[in-house]
């Protein structure tokens, strides 16, 4: 590694949080406990579809401990809400439903009691009365003409329907010398935070709601619950403590946060509600299933001409996050190649089932696992290279995704070398194991403002107190991917004062300025922006009067880096950064200097204001007769600009590439009749530390523009290629074409022995 | 009343926090409740003074459930404090003390346990090896020149001394017709908040620590607690939850918070330690116990020539806020009046008693129990009106206190007219049964920086949401007194808005801007005059854009009020505030409108930047026999400028009123041998309901230019006349001359009998 450039960035940073977490002393909202605080539990729908004719609630109100019930035909407005609410008709669950159940484990009523288990008992004893109707659990039949309808209005329960496409796709078919298609289907997989939906709300006589929750966006929260509840947003403060995992599951409005709402609202007492894992499996959605039909036309030489693919994704019985998803699923699908003419269309189809959200990839691993596995079936029906035919036809720096996007760095052609070097330098590898290989790309946060929030999208307040510390306020989140840590960097950087010098402040709507939050992975790029916008404001009007005490005889540029003011010509000369801030505050008459940033991204397309990129290597060594993989080791090229914390750059794709190959081989969420089989730890399987691989990353070098100090995306994109890869070595190792994911262990060895039993006829 | 000129202010309004306080919804530090919390108690010295030898804690260790103990030897760094930081030689406590103890009840070592009642059977097993010392706890006895020496380097236990003085005494003395002299003595008093001392201190592995505290100033214990801790300023976090009272006790670093704080560094746990009342009442300070000497000359027409004044004040063991209580009581001695010539010599004493500090008045209660009887005395002597003299030798608008002040705004006459009126109007009153007159001025905050703040005195910075709700950041404190109402009402009244539409947010030193707290009756003039800043600030930014919008083709002044943007010259045209607020956050790319504002009084004198006057009116029937008072009836004429919070105003002077009863009746706080005897609710009698008198308050319209629309200080000047008015009263009802204060039943019942007595020899 070249020296580095910066003082702060770019090395290897424990997370500023760090300490609290291992020592068990960051609390969650699980541990927030207020006087008088009272418990809430919900009743749940046991049905996938019913009308609900009467809720008979006398008897839980008359057991002991019991303090209130409620309804949402009682005790709610009834409001539908969603996250799109630019766009009202996808606004369509009130989360206490009023008059029907459109999923097993819905929220029928909840009751709030002195303790969780009276609460608990409580839910028994509240009769409903259903008119079961029928259901329908699968996108493919319930988009038929006479399939039960779940929401009114919306024919063949088509939710959503999305397009994209450039090029004419047929004449670029026609040119093209070699067509494929494929169907693939792609499964649910859940969020699994280690903290679970949890919220305590507390509804005072004022008039005013104070809301503790896990969150990955405080201001989405205070909008919603402001909507929901019919209050005015400015009453409402959402607290968002230490925060165990988001991974796109926790910027809706949930059953927890509205449920303690309500019930705080009817007693006027905190009251607390914590999902157990079973709930938080049935109820929280999940990302969303799918089935993909890919049509991909190329030359012989492997240039790409044409693709086109319809996705039906199986949106379960509310929106939520999944419109976004069904875009970037067709997006990504693209991602990151050039194609002369691309056609997608998606269908979002309303079931009776779980609904179906953002998780972290945001549609894109779905994407990936269809079309990087394609890809390396066409090159090998060709006899082609796959990774030289992948260079041939990615994207490079400059390049515009017609109508779409703009590339402005691009480190893929770098990555794809790191990677055949690497996979050359393995040699020949034993019967049954092989590389599989996978590239991909994603976003630096959305452009689009569904939430139609009126704010900024990202800001930061920098405020500097005499002894020189740096009250850092965002509106940006920690759910764990190390943003404090991240942002506190890029504020010490751009101020040019020591890491323990900065304070970062977020989680709290009442002193945070306006972020829309942590999804996306918008954080690193706009929070940044934001913060280092924020952090270079004050630093200029510190620097005003470490012009004026140092008095040079000309205007020199002066500057600050670890806490030494200078003269950049003459960098001996200067003076204490700590110094300095007493010497403004008394200039300021003992006003404190504040800094503000802020960044909304404009005139970059349709999606992102930048793109990662990466390219997966798995060795993969499989066991047909048991479909057992061992994945030997992972290498990653990945392309996120400049690294900002080195060390937390490598736990976020760590994390994400234990994510991924859940979601290629492990995370099975199978639904029966609108129910799901496994909504427990035991039953779903999660890849545990003895089965991660060894995980090397290369690091590419680029710079983005648009990025603080030319960084992007990292820890959210490195969910897409893993399922690809795995799919890709089982091809190479056993020559089987995986086509469902997560792949699972019985169905490759179903696979490889109804292929010897082919073989053998 | 005339019309209000005013939207929000000058109306009765119910406090913003009121709502939680009746309903019980209010926490106080004692409700913060945190994740694997541990329970403090404090081991108090016995003995008034003495060396400790040996501490033995090893029982107490080994007792089941206790976490740590603590000594200010081994686990302090052994710093000596105090709220005098530019003073060093007045830093003269280090709370858990490091080598002797000085006062009965002084903190020697400190247990953390699982729970309260632990750590309270904990303290039993220490064991401390005392050498006792010989101990003074009056300060008569500790000045001679043979008393023990309680402090190292303070001859004869002087800690400090004050003079005031202008003109030549002995000349003025010399042209007096009439000269009279009286010596006074005046008795502590107890703060008694409803909350006692109580704190929770969380320190975490990162090395900082967030304290929950009751305090007064959160910006002074995040200071003090950094000097004693060895922490950085910046790396603590003080957060003050709802107070229950401070008046004047509350500012300095006590034992509550300085023990959780060492337990929770040494155990790296959260630890809460709150006093028992009795705690409460020995160990965290007092009013200042006083010796007061007062010569006085007057012409025979009643002009005021020399007052001469020497005052030996009970210091107790450490010095606290008892420096400023000196000087105050020195300069308070000569209101309301012109001094031709003044001389004032103060000698704070140490004694080996509870340390006495400020406490609402701040020493002018003392002085006006001299100075208000001596005067009623020598009207009485020379035959002339009480009444008129006052009026004869008042301050009045534009007179300057030489040296000292200058009095801006003067309500003194006019309040002398209304008293006298109400006087007049009573007529004849029965048998042992007068009127009793005082009159008094106080500040309106200090000066004096004697805690050495790098920061401005207060200020504010008010951010407007997109719903036109308005958030107020203070670092003013509510400790009771209304605080959050008044700023919410400047803000509202100067941005134009509702008061519903201000949120407060005060005591948390990671988002409150700079300010010095509740103390000195500071608040109203100087955070009041920062929020008004602030809100100004806020409105001519949102002006802005009201006149791009309205577009009126030559300029005109706009103004917005209750909500409503329009121009002044045209009041019907104009638009919505929360539509402007839309406006402005668009204009501004989603960045919310942020006003600041802020105070440092300057050229204003010594003091105080603006004086408040009052002349308070008894009627009191005194049963001569028991010494009991009945007071009928109290009206109280009073000038604090214009008013904020006409119900709150009376809210505050109903207080004052009853601990001004309090301390020249009811609350008798007897030492003997260093130790107070009835430190408990049965034994310390505080006024209860019945026994207030009915409270009628004039109020006497001036504009103070120095405050906010022309406000000043009100409810903590009224707790200073009251004693005197009481001795007034019996003086006129029995001609007995009660020299001593609290006055007490049993001491007029001595005095009466020994009249009598005498009068039949």
């Amino acid at each position: 590694m070249s020296e580095n450039k910066y003082s702060v960035l770019n090395t290897r940073v424990h997370n500023v949080d760090g300490h609290a977490k291992v020592t068990g002393r960051a609390t969650y909202t699980f541990d927030v406990t207020l006087p008088g605080m009272l418990y809430g539990k919900i009743l749940r729908s046991p049905h996938p579809h019913a009308k609900i004719l009467k809720i008979d609630y006398s008897e839980a109100l008359k057991f002991p401990g019991v303090i209130a019930v409620v309804t949402g035909k009682e005790d709610t407005l009834g409001v539908k809400q969603g996250i799109w609410r630019r766009y009202k008709d996808l606004c369509d669950e009130a989360i206490l439903t009023v008059d029907k159940v459109r999923y097993i484990g819905e929220p029928v009523a909840a009751v709030a009691a002195v303790s969780e288990e009276i609460a608990e008992q409580a839910l028994d004893l509240i009769n409903v009365d259903y008119e079961v109707l029928p259901f329908v659990d699968d996108p493919m039949e319930a988009i038929k003409k006479d399939a039960p309808l779940i929401h009114e209005g919306f024919e063949r329960n088509v939710n959503v329907t999305r397009q994209i496409s450039w090029g004419d796709v047929e004449e670029a078919f026609e040119e093209a010398e070699y067509v494929r298609e494929d169907w693939f289907k792609l499964g649910g997989q859940h969020h699994m935070c280690m903290e679970t939906r949890a919220a305590v709300a507390n509804y005072t006589p004022d008039g005013k709601l104070t809301i503790y929750t896990s969150t990955q966006s405080a201001y989405y929260h205070q909008a919603l619950l402001a909507g929901v509840l019919g209050l005015r947003e400015g009453n409402i403060r959402v607290l968002a403590p230490y925060v165990g995992g988001g991974f796109g599951g926790k910027f809706e409005l949930d059953g927890a946060q509205f449920c303690a709402s309500v019930l705080s609202m009817k007693c006027c007492k905190p009251v607390k509600v914590v999902f157990s894992r079973e709930e938080d499996f049935i109820a929280s959605k999940r990302r969303t299933p799918m089935y993909y039909y890919v049509r991909t036309g190329v030359k012989k030489d492997g240039t790409f001409c044409a693709r086109e693919a319809k996705v039906f994704t199986n949106g379960g019985a509310y929106t939520g996050m999944g419109a976004t998803a069904l875009y970037l699923t067709g997006f990504f699908h693209s991602f990151p190649y050039r194609w002369k003419a691309y056609r997608y269309d998606g269908y979002r189809v309303y079931t009776n089932s779980l609904p179906s959200t953002s998780m972290r990839g945001f549609g894109a691993p779905q994407a990936m696992f269809c079309s990087e596995q394609q890809i390396e079936w066409i090159a090998n029906d060709l006899g082609l290279d796959p990774i030289e035919m992948r260079r041939k036809n990615g994207h490079y720096e400059g390049y515009e995704v017609p109508g779409q996007a703009t590339i402005a760095s691009c480190g893929l052609d770098q990555a794809l070398t790191a990677i055949q070097k690497w996979k050359t330098s393995k040699g020949k590898l034993p019967k049954n194991r092989a590389i599989g290989i996978s590239a991909a790309g994603f976003m630096s946060g959305g452009i689009f403002n569904w939430f139609d929030s009126p704010y900024s999208f990202s800001s930061a307040v920098v405020t500097i107190n005499h002894d020189g510390t740096v009250e850092l306020h965002v509106g940006a989140q920690e759910i764990g991917q190390g943003s404090s840590t991240t942002l506190a960097m890029i504020c010490a950087e751009a101020l040019g004062v020591k890491l323990e010098d900065i304070k970062v402040h977020m989680g709290d709507t009442d002193h945070s300025p306006a972020d829309l939050g942590a999804w996306g992975s918008r954080q690193t790029l706009m929070a940044g922006n934001a913060t280092k916008m924020a952090a270079e404001d004050a630093k200029k009007q510190l620097l005003e009067f470490a012009n004026a005490k140092l008095g040079f005889n000309i205007i020199y540029d002066l500057d600050i880096k670890q806490g030494w003011v200078y003269n950049v010509a003459r960098p001996e000369r200067g003076m204490s950064y700590y110094d300095l801030c007493k010497e403004a505050l008394r200039g300021k008459e003992g006003q404190r200097i504040i800094g503000r940033g802020f960044y909304t991204p404009r005139r970059k397309g349709m999606i992102s204001p930048a793109y990662s990129y990466m390219v997966q290597g798995l060795d993969v060594e499989i066991d047909p007769e048991t479909g057992y993989l061992k994945i030997h080791e992972s290498v990653t090229a990945h392309d996120c600009g400049q690294p900002i914390n080195t060390l937390g750059l490598i736990g976020q794709l760590e994390g994400a590439a234990s994510m991924a190959i859940g979601f290629g081989y492990y995370e099975y969420l199978p639904v029966e009749d609108g129910k799901i089989m496994n909504p427990n730890l035991v039953d779903y399987k999660l890849i545990r530390a003895p089965e991660m691989p060894s995980c090397q990353v290369i690091e590419i070098d680029t710079y983005e523009p648009e990025g603080p100090y030319g960084a992007k995306e990292a820890g959210e994109g490195l969910t897409n290629p893993h399922a690809a890869a795995l799919g890709n070595a089982i091809f190479y190792a056993t020559g089987l074409q995986m086509k469902e994911a997560p792949i699972r262990a019985e169905a490759i060895a179903k696979a490889w022995k109804e292929k010897n039993e082919k073989a053998k006829k």
